[in-house]
């Protein structure tokens, strides 16, 4: 069944490429404006199931489209399509030696799979990165959005017809289980599978992916704060990076302090981080500078907490903070706060992070921030695309070469 | 063992970056000039071996290092030295509306693993353009090249000790069975795998790997006559194709000829095949308009032959062609002759290939013919590198941000 739909989409392709892919988002956006009563029916059937089977609270909320979510997924729609076409352009066409020309021409990646959890948005926003570049989509969403996935997909649906496309390039896979993730890493026609969700979800599809996978499993996020930091900015930088949103990949998960400054930075931190209800884990150095921190734990150097719980440890420097960054960080998000350029050059050359930053939060990591105009999620697979994955992240360059004649000698 | 030896590389990596690395590949040149003995005499007990195991000549002949050999082998080093340093330029550095510059910065991508089969040369090549990106290397050669490889791989790490470098940034697994290359499938350590040789290799690769993966598996390539196409021209490309090296990954292995023209130009394809000795299998239609071809069964319509075999078919147009390429091509190199821009247009877009040519031979899916400089090998995977892979399709790019304080509201 899934392989039948992935067949489907594959075959689409072609139509797509050279259809008006901006044309179907513009109607997608039209359509839920005009049909929004029918996502909000099964939105809120799932919101039912969702409280009868004791859903907690804040993934209740995640599950909820309201009018705002709907808005803003409009207003997404219609950012996308307005954004350049960027399929079929050549790239450093050159003339070589014996006249040919060669270039790099940005084709579509083909067929993607994006297995999700709860937030039915995604179902909007994914598909629309992934049509921009003319991409067809296989979609296995999380059990609980069920109906509010199968709603949009119609939508998505209703949209390409009415553009002139085939509507077999966006499917919902029928079933929620393990077993169709299982299908799905397993299914040589996708050209790339994304993964979105809970550690676990990411675990499981790198492990048993037999095709290419782009993903994040987790963002474990440091801010070194160097002996010559701006500490007052330094402060704000740890603050706006653990409590902004406490509960996203790129929030701040540990503090790495110079020795030298940690006396004078650890108890301005204790107090503000204290108003916002922030727990604080320490080494034992920077234990000793604390009032009420917990002693940080040897096995939870590396963790995520998504949670107001911040690590702090006190270093000898740059070159502990680098080491102590290799070993624990992953590759998500990483930052110095610092007024010496050529320490802030070493971090930034040093540092193997999708986004490595100077003086700045780690919350910018983030495909609008960073300006790429969407994003359908964050890759620490160095391979393809490292950071935010946007529209061009959804293409390939295949190399064309236009001749008269030439042959090899 | 193998893990250790990744473990000391992955070490390496911060030195190499920042390190001469252009240094270490001219100092190799230079003791491939003053210790080739050391080489000529390993490699001589290869081939010894070689014969006593009854290895075939052709194979024995790609075991050899001879003097040209060694001063190609010289020269390429020369000039990737040559080449400018990829790495910490930053690309499209753009400062957003609350003042954060945001940019690219290109790195390694790490420690790449590179299992390969005979040819000894590789050992060079291949781990020159690693070292130019910044990269470390663990090498699994096969068990023909054993002693040829580890004089080389004695060489590298003397060239590296020589300019400043940690030796352990090269080396060469010391087993050849089998279990090694399952064993490099597996260890995560790999920032990416790259296996080059026989399918069956390859195969065995792609199935097994639990890191990035890139490779070509084969080339089944064809060469599309238009009813517009220049006969006198497309007789020339199919010869080139076929003939120039028939046992390259780039070879041409079939011909499509469009049913206006098939009269004309097959009896003539004949003629100038049968001169260089090869060997036509036809569709039944082609059949009929030539005099010694045999009958192409349908088994073999997605078969490489890397041999003075040719399949030709006769189809309606450009859409059978396409169609055609799609079901039996490997995405590795697709050629159209015509004089016809338009066609050659739709046939350039709609095919999916790391190369497609527009009046030209296939045999230009090469790294120095496409302008890199260098390769290391060709890769038909989608994602991060679509074709010839030279010394920037061995590097990344992730995110820098330069702030003054900027926190997100």
């Amino acid at each position: 069944m899934i392989r039948e739909l992935a067949e489907k989409a594959k075959a689409c392709l072609p139509a797509l490429a050279q259809g008006d892919r901006d044309q179907a988002l513009l109607r997608m956006a039209r359509l839920l404006e005009e049909r929004w009563e029918e996502v909000k029916e099964a939105n809120e059937k799932d919101l039912e199931a969702a409280q009868e089977a004791g859903l907690p609270k804040p993934k209740r909320d995640r599950l909820r489209l309201d009018e705002k979510a709907r808005r803003d997924l409009v207003e997404g729609l219609r950012q996308i399509a307005l954004l350049p076409d960027p399929l079929f352009r050549i790239e450093g066409l050159v003339k070589r030696p014996n006249g040919l020309k060669v270039g790099r021409m940005r084709v579509p990646l083909g067929l993607i799979g994006f297995v999700y959890e709860s937030r039915p948005g995604a179902t909007v926003e994914a598909v629309s990165v992934a049509l921009k570049a003319g991409n067809a989509m296989l979609l296995r969403g999380g059990k609980e959005a069920f109906l509010s996935n199968q709603a949009l997909v119609g939508l998505w649906k209703r949209a390409l017809k009415e553009a002139g496309l085939p509507k077999e390039a966006v499917s919902l896979v029928p079933t929620t289980d393990r077993e169709a993730v299982l299908e799905m890493c397993r299914l040589e026609l996708l050209d790339l599978l994304i993964p979105r969700g809970g550690e676990e979800l990411i675990r499981l599809v790198q492990k048993e992916a037999r095709v290419p996978v782009l993903a994040h499993a987790k963002g474990v996020n440091h801010l070194y704060v160097d002996e010559r930091a701006d500490l007052g900015m330094a402060l704000e930088l740890a603050l706006n990076g653990k409590t902004q949103r406490p509960a996203v990949c790129n929030a701040l998960e540990a503090v790495l302090v110079h020795e030298k400054v940690a006396p004078a930075f650890l108890p301005r931190l204790e107090e503000v981080m204290r108003k916002q209800g922030v727990e604080l884990r320490a080494c034992p150095r920077a234990l000793a500078l604390l009032e009420e921190a917990v002693p940080a734990s040897e096995e939870e150097w590396d963790r995520e907490y998504l949670d107001l719980i911040l690590r702090v440890k006190v270093v000898k420097g740059l070159e502990e903070a680098l080491d102590h960054i290799a070993r624990f960080g992953s590759r998500h998000t990483e930052a110095i706060c610092t007024q010496d350029p050529q320490t802030a050059w070493r971090f930034l050359e040093g540092v193997d992070a999708s986004l490595v930053l100077w003086n700045a939060s780690t919350r910018f990591n983030d495909g609008f921030q960073l300006g790429l105009g969407a994003e359908i999620g964050i890759s620490t697979t160095k391979l393809h695309a490292y950071g935010p994955m946007g529209v061009l992240e959804l293409t390939t360059l295949k190399w064309v070469a236009l001749g008269e004649g030439q042959v090899r000698t």
